[in-house]
């Protein structure tokens, strides 16, 4: 499934694993200031903020799965399935398309604060992009240098949970996943204390480093990854220059990677982390890994024409870049 | 398939699980002073002090699975299918059949300490009862109120293993039992401290009581066992009469009783806990419940002419003796 | 804290375990037909049917903690604190005080089917039985021989869910429970099959009987109960027998006993398993085990009057009943 | 500490990580053929065959971490603290410091057949490769693409274990590692089969990919991953391309990377995987990655002269070498 989550060193850093049996043919794409989208409920709408982000590119028109802003505002859509619950268009509504959320979010907010408004009033339709298109079941995790939550439609309506660990993967619901987060509160970083026999001291003794962490669930399960991500995400330390950050974040998401093979979606197909993506949010830059290519590669928005009449799109480098030293 | 331990409060107190799909028919029963063994690589031995425990008497033989003499010092043999090696009779060692090996111990030691110097010349043969029986796979726990030992007879020798819990199982072989408890160190009785984030702390809380001891095991395995009754044994709180103790020690045992139906042994057979003793080795008494009678069931050997000629035996008491209040 | 289950032979069974660190007075307490109820919110109501169960007696007043009618349905109240939330009386509604509850769905339904009836128009008010008492949290089991359902108040209002697994404990809610069930799906009483190395075999096998449960949780959490009683239970196998049915309902709720020491509520203070119940609903009668006795007691509500004026009361038998044979 | 695995597809792969809390320097190696190493017991020794690996180069001696050499055979040393045991030199035996191992087997082996006649005679000694230094506590995986053993020095001699999984780690020592697996045997890929109820049907359901792997351990002790990293490269599928094989086999590592914070070693300080290597036995090729740089930076033995007179060496690229797309 996927796995998004924040980072915090000098500059604000999100991203997400997509993890599936296949890819779509997604590029990361600039969507500049002022492009129009045509939306399937109302008025054609223009971006205010530009856009950088991965992307199925459909005609002229960006499915992001993932993106920020160039005011700081990230977003990713994660997969959802069998809760997520899409509704037909209601009156006194913003009704917005599920496929349309993420460019009219980050097209004209600048922060989740000014994202909590325009959702008081959303209503997510059950529309899809194209008739020949399954709608996608998805939740959202939308965060700033401030603060994160989660965007769930369900059922019983539009949920928005504050998010205080920046982590999202996919079922259960996001309270669920947060509420599991008890069970664990007794692991650490740091090594077990002996408490095993109580008042009775037993000789028992710590054969290894790590066991403070003995019972971080390690299959990758939406529930696990969510307990494991987060675990390593709230420990994690590194310095606050662009490159260690960077790297350090690419080791937290590292800890859910989806390996070929571990995971069988159905006879003979796996589902594998396809891309990794790490986006500054504070610098518009756009990292990412793929799983036939470990190097990270980057897009800085900032070098492009944010007010262009087009889309820009970069085509991933996929294939393993490896630097011969002989 | 079995579980023994130890207790200790004004008295000191053993006992043990018998897990198996069926009963052969065993009894409470009593090895007066003087009782001649006839040994199967030697003289007759005879016993130097009376012993009572649980055996399957056949003829005038008891074939003990657990018992305690009158000096305090307890025996019980636990399956250990796979890893007991015995072997030929040796030159020069006093060899013992495997089935001898209680109340050779418990006939002439008053404690583990003597039974420790007995046990340094001792080789224990691959001899059965009977040829219609096969030679049961065993290691056995020895214990007084001062300390217990682990026996093993394993293809590398005989082991004879301190055991500071004061428990067994089965597989695998003790020395693994003792250090797979290190990964459970921090395990506890108290409701667990927030740790989970590090230095960046999370809001979680414990939801109900008894969150210390998440990670525990809680299913039939031997090893899950071991660990499950070493912690609600190092734990354990009582009153220390006679009442409170047996009590307490039926609870300790009951953390590890085996329902039918949850252990499949083969298609349609079941393993179940067919009794449960608990010994005041401190006073001689007998304590024990069946799998269908919840009554605690005494015999106090001290009632007893423990200079009888003669074996004296006492059927279990097996259906489930309910008091009428009305 | 407490566990509660149901169980089905020739007859229908159910019962629970209270857990906590003292005990109120409790005794087996037959409500006859025809008692009066004053009612906080409305005028006086008589019951239809008979009760017996485990009550505190206040004055003349049963507090039950649990308990079953003459027609075959039980109800249990458990401990769901920082989750039950109750009102203040609501117009339209019948508005029945907390500690009411148990009498007045018992004292009129002779099904699950109608109680399902009256709860449709339930508010369950907050008033505290005496100003010295405080209200008990509780959500609770209703069950009989077709069905069971819990009902909780919680902050969303009433919630009525079907129970297919017929067991109940404490947090968090028991929609929340059963979801989590599914993490453990792939256990079984059965062994395992070596699945480890997928299609490269690797020669793994099973050293010990009951490895096909490994994963079920074994500490006293609430939710690591519920997991725990319901693998027991859904395997449960034993004769339809009185006796036997009665014995094996006792080694389903003995899964989850509470052992003195392990579960610490407080400096020195100790939660335990005070009284263990199991009613056979079909006949009236009232099983019941203290921590402090292991031999079952029984009450049979047919030998009374069932036409008394007044509660019949039998104080519980406490001490451990041993039975010397010799 | 550290983790190895093997790999085979076409070609077979052999690597590790190296978890640390520092660095000590370490280089890509290559000794080539007839390199001299004086021995510490005995006559100077050269090598036949040349190896290239991870090492500490000190003067002009290569403390090797890992290695291959030139035939396909492979070697790595990992941790081993409090299980390892070294020596006094030994009459009749081959005296080996343990510094001087890898080179000693990859000089003048050609396969694991080869390394095992060797290891008949051998003693491992305690003396350190300078007084500056301690003596390091290691234990060994040597293997080829036809199969793989660890080799261990400990209290009770020389150990040559088959290694069925290809896999090492560090505590406790490997029989019990191996061992350990088998607890995990139902493990999979696939999803888990319903089989909670037994005969008493749950509805109970897969809400997420992935969960035929609940109970895989995910914490960073050694135990922990030798388990996860097992199950990893059992399932593990790739193509057979060398850059399918070397992406594949950094995802296998990756599941046991070792992130900074995660693991506490004493106040402040914590270890993380310094490197991660990838071997293609077959062909002479060293691939690493380090913590600071995802990028795969590979090294061809066979572009150098291996009849050279002096090591070849090549220090780390360290920093994240991200290209830019724009």
């Amino acid at each position: 499934m996927c796995t998004a989550a924040t980072y915090k060193t000098k500059d604000f850093y999100m991203g997400r694993t997509l993890d599936y049996e296949c890819s779509y043919g997604e590029e990361v794409t600039i969507t500049p200031r002022g492009y129009t989208f045509m939306m399937r409920h109302g008025k054609p709408y223009q971006t205010k903020y530009a856009l950088i982000g991965m992307a199925h590119v459909a005609g002229e028109y960006p499915l992001y799965y993932d993106a920020i802003n160039e005011k700081g505002l990230g977003m990713a859509g994660l997969n959802f399935v069998g809760n997520a619950f899409y509704t037909e268009p209601a009156e006194g509504k913003d009704n917005v398309a599920q496929f349309e959320l993420i460019p009219w979010i980050l097209g004209q907010c600048t922060s989740v604060k000014e994202a909590r408004v325009l959702l008081e009033r959303i209503c997510i339709t059950n529309i899809s992009f194209h008739e020949s298109m399954p709608v996608s079941s998805l939740h959202w995790i939308i965060a700033d240098q401030d603060e994160a939550i989660t965007l769930e439609s369900v059922r019983e309506g539009i949920k928005i949970y504050d998010n205080p660990v920046g982590v999202l993967t996919n079922n259960p619901p996001f309270d669920r996943q947060l509420a599991g987060l008890n069970r664990y509160m007794g692991l650490s970083a740091k090594q077990p204390k002996n408490t095993f026999g109580g008042a009775n001291e037993l000789p028992l003794q710590a054969y290894s480093r790590g066991m403070g962490a003995l019972g971080l669930p390690g299959d990758l399960s939406s529930e696990s990854r969510f307990v494991r991500v987060s675990f390593v995400k709230m420990n994690s330390l590194s310095g606050d220059s662009e490159s260690e950050s960077v790297s350090q974040f690419f080791h937290i998401l590292g800890s859910v990677d989806q390996q070929r093979g571990c995971c069988e979606v159905k006879e003979g197909a796996y589902e594998i982390t396809i891309y990794t993506s790490c986006c500054n949010a504070s610098k518009g830059i756009y990292y990412y890994t793929t799983y036939e290519n470990h190097q990270i590669t980057a897009v800085d928005m900032n070098k492009e024409d944010l007010n262009a009449k087009k889309l820009i799109r970069f085509p991933l480098v996929c294939g393993e870049q490896i630097r011969w030293q002989n």
